[in-house]
């Protein structure tokens, strides 16, 4: 058994709901899973992951974020994903490369080759198994503060304007990477039940568990 | 006047007396000079810099060290070095790009191509007017654990040696980009008398007040 799976998607998109429900269900097998995170999963990713998400931070460029991402990502593969899939475990991320492509590639526009070359640098070439993709409208996300303007609490503004283009761009990154590579990616409905969603999961885990 | 000034040597080669000598100089008279450093010089790079240089992490890889000075540079640039040239001033910083060549590329042998290209992505193309480098033999920062270690307290091991190496590469890096681009260089021999050295400085420095 093992191997490397991503779990990836936009907030709200039932992410950790999912994980918690994955988390679950093999712990009560006697299994070797790694369960860790990007941006972190080291002492040294933690660190930068501290920095990534000051919110002090607010001058931080897309190139500053890309370079950020990819080195905490150099020391999560080296520390933990290599050697746990060196002795045959099951590796499982809460986001992974795929993250710093839709986000500050086809979100942020950084070009893609190059953010593909520094992703294959520091991860020396350790691609997911499976990469699994809650698949969610970028109109989702903003759906609460809609709620706030038709009550009159808030106004449709620049900035939801411009979140709603970046968001739309980072999906039709995500579902780019996935229509590219099918047989390494599982793109769900993230509107579909909790249940419905952790069965598509299970169905391709079990593979990898035997 | 104006332009980009950057000062790059190995410890010992007296790079701190020379930046506080032409500081001294300079702030005599009515120019406009920012004195910056790397990695830092913004609130997001000294972050960086802390996780850089903590000694906790002895666990860093040379590609993590390489981005996370690359994404360092791109604050520097942007926050700083771009908007004092543009109003003309004379900016003089304490390490840039050369530093990640030479100990990441040419030190530690991460691909000098690759590095140059995020380089040119985290710079937008800035490059120094003028950098001076004081070079010293990797001999240099060895010696005081030679006399150490014939005074019978120390042994030359296997780390000491590595470190030669490494310092003998980084070196041979800086002395071949200089060789390079001489009229973007100024290579100046640290064993010189302090006064001698900043007289050099000064006249290469000198254009770019006026």
């Amino acid at each position: 058994m093992g191997g490397l799976v991503a779990l990836e998607g936009p907030d709200g998109s039932g992410k950790s709901t999912q994980l918690c429900l994955l988390r679950e269900v093999l712990e009560g097998r006697q299994l070797d899973v790694v369960w860790t995170r990007e941006p972190g999963g080291t002492v040294i990713g933690e660190q930068i992951r501290t920095v990534l998400h000051d919110l002090a931070n607010d001058a931080m460029l897309p190139i500053t974020e890309a370079l950020l991402y990819s080195a905490a990502r150099a020391q999560h593969v080296a520390e933990v994903i290599r050697p746990a899939l060196a002795r045959g475990a099951l590796v499982i991320t809460d986001r992974y490369a795929a993250s710093t492509l839709a986000y500050q590639g086809y979100g942020h526009g950084l070009d893609i080759d190059m953010l593909r070359q520094i992703t294959v640098l520091v991860t020396g070439g350790v691609i997911p198994d499976l990469t699994i993709y809650l698949d969610l409208p970028a109109e989702r996300g903003l759906e609460r503060k809609l709620v706030d303007r038709s009550a009159g609490q808030g106004e449709w503004n620049r900035m939801d304007q411009q979140a709603l283009v970046f968001h739309r761009a980072v999906r039709a990154g995500y579902l780019e990477m996935a229509q590219a590579e099918t047989e390494r990616w599982l793109v769900l409905d993230a509107d579909d039940t909790m249940q419905a969603i952790h069965q598509q999961i299970m169905a391709r885990i079990e593979p990898l568990l035997t």
